[in-house]
């Protein structure tokens, strides 16, 4: 079955379901209905209710859906049923602050090693994962099966970079840098980046201004 | 003089330019013409074109823009022409990261403390800054005169610690929590998720498709 493309602000909206239908979960809830869901959250109602519609799940009349079934679907909607495993690249204060961030590993995102090119990094371990030289991450790619690569290297090296770990088998970039990267039809990357989001907050705060800034 | 609001994209996209402007600068130019920060960049000429534009600074045939003009131009649009000292609450894994992240007080924002309720965190300091029990905050944001926080903690306490927060004079919080905090006029809060953008790359990667996802 294909994938249905969600809008992206529903997509945005999905871990913070799965974070609150888990921890139902973990209280021993069976089922949670969508009022529940809004009560809980700061959503709008009309869009929760829209969300959830999207997966496409039975509700029962009062008790409103399964719980697990609901938590399946959204994980497997986002892929994160499988967790991947993934190389980190740039092992600089962002890249070390990545890695020591457990709750990835809930979102489908398992950092097993880093890699850098600075001598002093390499061969110890940050947060428990080897750190490795940069020159050996080709052979590694292609031993270890890996696919996802999370890029926090100085931007003037990511797409050299980036084409050295498509050449070695990486099918997706997770890119911390400021570049946009170009990559072949099959590659995926989605961009991410805190400064953009330190600059939209300073400007709110110097307009002192909560209004959304115009998209 | 009333600070232009400019749209979000291009909000975004400042912080890229300054990176490479201050970078120049380092290296000694003294001009930078539209065309070189063009092919520094991956964005779109004509976006790097309009972006520029909106800074109102004269350019010079050839040279281009006086360097330091336009970094001082857009440092001030940001208001990233002077640093705001903020308070950390909430170190666990992504605070501890946030707390250790050096590039931040390039971008306006220096963390100058972490709070906590787990008294095995308190007393001890996390990348060479304190860390104080929660309670002391009211008083400690009083007396430092501080009025940004970054928020890291559960989001089941974010509705409350940022009522405390906002009573004890913060006007501004970076919001990491999925709550969206509601603040009284005068007061401005900014979301960021990783667990949203993550979710993002994660259905690109499924979808192996990198065309953007309809907003």
């Amino acid at each position: 079955m294909r994938t249905k493309i969600l809008k992206k602000p529903t997509i945005k909206r999905l871990p913070t379901y799965l974070h609150i239908l888990r921890q139902l979960s973990n209280e021993g809830e069976e089922y949670v209905s969508t009022t529940k869901l809004i009560n809980e959250l700061e959503f709008e109602p009309v869009l929760v209710r829209k969300d959830l519609a999207t997966m496409d799940l039975p509700g029962k009349p009062r008790l409103g859906y399964k719980l697990q079934d609901l938590i399946n679907a959204i994980e497997e909607y986002l892929g994160w049923n499988e967790t991947s495993d993934a190389f980190l690249v740039g092992c600089g204060s962002l890249g070390v602050a990545l890695m020591g961030y457990d709750p990835f590993k809930d979102y489908g995102l398992n950092i097993v090693a880093g890699f850098d090119n600075d001598s002093s990094k390499t061969g110890k371990s940050i947060h428990g994962k080897q750190v490795y030289n940069i020159a050996e991450l080709p052979q590694m790619i292609k031993e270890q099966n890996i696919e996802v690569a999370v890029l926090t290297i100085p931007w003037q090296y990511a797409q050299d970079v980036a084409n050295d770990l498509i050449k070695a088998g990486i099918k997706a970039i997770w890119n911390f840098t400021t570049v946009k990267l170009k990559v072949p039809e099959g590659v995926v990357t989605h961009n991410e980046n805190l400064a953009s989001g330190l600059a939209l907050f300073s400007v709110k705060k110097k307009l002192r201004d909560n209004s959304d800034i115009e998209d």
